[in-house]
């Protein structure tokens, strides 16, 4: 299972890899309301990745690591839904893992800065996609997924 | 209830206020270890949270907002513990109130940039402890619960 995390919107995917073939069991977006306290939106991540975990049992769940790349602040409240995450992880036995947005990129176009676009495409040629998965959280969730299977960071 | 964040200690501390009097229900902090990754350590802060809101059944939960002073990776883990005491918070009906240091300070020192042995003076004095709270986590939660009740940021 694939997260790329926030406190607006969790992309999440499941993949499941077999028969020398990788493909997508589910991939979606939790969204939460701007208009909830935090408090609120953090207990809808939880129970929406809980939910997740419940129906698909994963073998491992795998988080993109934060950047600070522009608003501190927003870094800090998506780290809180990071905890939340974690947390609902290790409730089915888990510890997340955590790998880069380059590290990603890297397995999957062999390059650490490819552009948001070509992400997209790669992915949906990959798990031979009918269309380029939206919206980017969901494109970027099953990267991380794949990326963490074909490099062979494998299952514990 | 008043939260000092951390990963590795989160100090807290219950207060009561009744007959015009603020006194200590109980303080203390919850220690995770080093050694154990983060999934775990933020689960034994959910779960010493989860203890201490099942006992005392707090009005309200306060906890110091969190700052960028040094180091960003450990303002991020702090978040994430954040993150994990507000979803607890949330399970017993609260939503936690972040209030600034500064804030604090303010509410107890007249100065929003009291020195730290000042404030735990100040904590020991307006509630008659025998002794200074140690660690300074202890001193802080308790400072953090007193300046919510006295400038009567009060209960819902």
């Amino acid at each position: 299972m694939g997260i790329d995390p926030g406190l607006r919107r969790v992309g999440y995917a499941v993949l499941q890899a077999g028969a020398g073939r990788i493909s997508v069991a589910c991939a979606g977006v939790i969204e939460t309301s701007g208009e909830l306290p935090s408090g609120a939106r953090l207990e809808d991540i939880s129970s929406g990745v809980t939910q997740l975990l419940e129906e698909y049992l994963p073998d491992s769940l795998v988080m993109e690591r934060i950047l600070f790349s522009r608003n501190v602040t927003s870094a800090l409240r998506v780290a809180e839904a990071v905890g939340v995450i974690k947390l609902a992880a290790r409730r089915f036995g888990l510890e997340a893992v955590e790998i880069g947005a380059n590290q990603v990129k890297l397995a999957l176009s062999g390059d650490g800065n490819a552009p948001k676009d070509q992400m997209q495409k790669i992915v949906g040629m990959l798990l031979d996609l009918p269309s380029i998965p939206k919206p980017a959280d969901v494109a970027d969730a099953i990267a991380i997924a794949y990326s963490f299977i074909s490099r062979g960071w494998v299952p514990r």
